[in-house]
């Protein structure tokens, strides 16, 4: 599949008449080769796959991207003089750079060396990332399953004194012995009045009593992030947070019942904005309903009223709704998605039904 | 302590004959404000101190930052069009950003939009960052005792099935229990032959006996980050082992006691390595001896044979040597130090005793 990457990738690079394209993005560069380093970049012509890497990883690359990749030691020398030098030694003139990845100052300093001429290009790789094949599929579901995994042992270790940032120590915890790298973003534990922030991370305070809990959780495994969010209730869920709860419920299920490939980002977005503003919360639903997941938390395509591309097989999407009420509380549900050939299918076995803790 | 730096970074505005600077740079952003979200930009002009915050944000940032700053609603608009339009009603005309931070698509899309002449700024803000306030460097002893605590507590749970990637858990479990934001970094937690590469992560594997066993572990607290090393050896230490902990732990103490400000960081460097270089190891030490330690886990000065600059009282730098034989393993000891007006005092209280567990 990789070569398939590359392939692609070999085509874009004749479409904009450059001879070379440098990977310096490490999402990227994974994507690619499968490296999983902290240092490196790719230079990828029409025939040779030129990997820059360090001594301390040169046997990383042999493992982890394989004997296709010709390792050009970077240990001496800093890529703005080894790029211009290898483009020089391999009879390359145009290469494409990642603009939205390189900085202005590395890009100032290949300008001043030469050796090639420099070309900003844009979203190449990402434009390739936007529709995963069956082996990412089948890496984002164990990674979300190790995620409702996870999330199902935090419910029962609630009790009175639990403190939102006792729940997110659980979760990095339990994240590392169950074989994940990371979790793909630190987790937000929004108890009472923090739940009206979407983007509340976690407090040293307790849980409150007769309010939403927001746990929104997500891991990297294999390289490849997880994302999930449950609200539920502590101790009691008095009855204007269950007819809030069961809107925003409806709404994830309306929009999970209507996508398909073929409507825009912008229509996935209306179906479940639609059920909310129909029950005259419109304006408490401050952001959009999605985003792609892969190997980064946020990626394309988005489900937002800002997109108007088209949706895909094989995007891969969160389904996000959510329902704020500043200075009191809020609730979000999240699943995560893929686009088939017709419809939509969920990363997700946990199901949505009410829930009181504690 | 803020207002000083400001008025320091309007200094070099008018040296370098722009009216204002761009802070794109999250890190910078929280130096400058206090500000700890995950999107913001300053602008800053001789009279004015501008803050681009989403509506998400505004609260915050008048908690954080304070009412020095004004806050411009960047919900609406991309940075691309505010920016020039903010410089256009506002007289600005030549603005400095931050090269080494903004991406060349960013400033690309500047260049396009106008309203300002746009002058790439290199290190700005990271040269004040060097040098430390009595404040950062309270901050600073707080991680650093905070990462001691963690580690201190790691050691009596090891056990015959502890694996490397348990302790990792361990680590990120008790840094949000005890109020830090985050690990600065993922946790090294190498055994074994793992231990001979210097930027190991952690294995699923279990510990090996009579074998080095690394732990290199930060903290986030209050936005600053810690930084420790210790090598022990679980169930035995071999002679051979002794004898080059015994030299790492000499090169560490060495360093320790010779640095002081006005030396560069290559003679710094120089006290441990040739320590290690005259017990016939320096092949094996093949990283610089340390690196500064703040707001972000790698910053400036660096101690290393590269580093020509002049060390300067209010420097935060790790002090690490370390010795790693391929293929077999390796030994690392690190504390975190400050220059003062005539040496260095170490952030740590641990002791470097020879320490075998299990």
């Amino acid at each position: 599949m990789r070569d398939k990457r590359i392939e692609l990738l070999r085509e874009r690079m004749a479409r904009e008449g450059t001879d070379a394209l440098l990977v310096s993005s490490l999402p990227n560069v994974f994507y690619l080769s499968g490296f999983s380093g902290s240092t490196a970049a790719l230079l990828l012509s029409e025939r040779e796959q030129l990997f820059f890497a360090d001594f301390r990883y040169h046997g990383r690359v042999r493992q982890e991207a394989g004997p296709a990749w010709e390792i050009i030691d970077s240990s001496a020398s800093p890529l703005r003089e080894l790029l211009p030098a290898t483009a020089s030694a391999r009879g390359l003139t145009r290469i494409a750079l990642e603009a939205e990845h390189l900085s202005l100052a590395s890009y100032l300093e290949l300008q001043k060396a030469g050796g090639a001429e420099y070309i900003p290009g844009r979203g190449w790789i990402e434009e390739l990332r936007r529709v995963k094949d069956e082996t990412e599929l089948a890496t984002l579901q164990a990674a979300e399953s190790l995620g409702e995994r996870i999330y199902s042992e935090l419910l029962p270790l609630i009790g009175p004194d639990t403190r939102e940032a006792d729940l997110a120590a659980e979760i990095e915890y339990r994240a590392r012995r169950y074989g994940a790298s990371a979790c793909s973003f630190s987790p937000i534990i929004a108890s009472g009045v923090n739940s009206s922030k979407p983007h509340a991370g976690y407090s040293s305070e307790k849980l409150v009593p007769g309010a939403p809990l927001t746990i929104d959780l997500g891991v990297v495994l294999d390289g490849y992030c997880s994302d999930m969010t449950r609200t539920v209730f502590y101790k009691d869920c008095p009855p204007k947070w269950e007819q809030i709860y069961k809107l925003v419920d409806l709404a994830q299920r309306t929009a999970f019942e209507k996508l398909r490939p073929g409507v825009t980002g912008r229509d996935g977005d209306g179906y479940a904005r639609e059920v909310i503003e129909a029950a005259g919360f419109g304006e408490f639903f401050g952001h959009g309903l999605g985003h792609g997941v892969g190997i980064q938390i946020h990626e394309s395509p988005r489900l937002s009223q800002a997109e108007a591309r088209i949706l895909e097989p094989g995007n891969v999407t969160s389904l996000e709704p959510g329902i704020y009420f500043p200075g009191e509380g809020g609730v979000r549900i999240e699943n995560l998605i893929w686009f088939t050939a017709d419809g939509v299918r969920s990363f997700n076995q946990l199901g949505t039904e009410l829930t009181v803790v504690g």
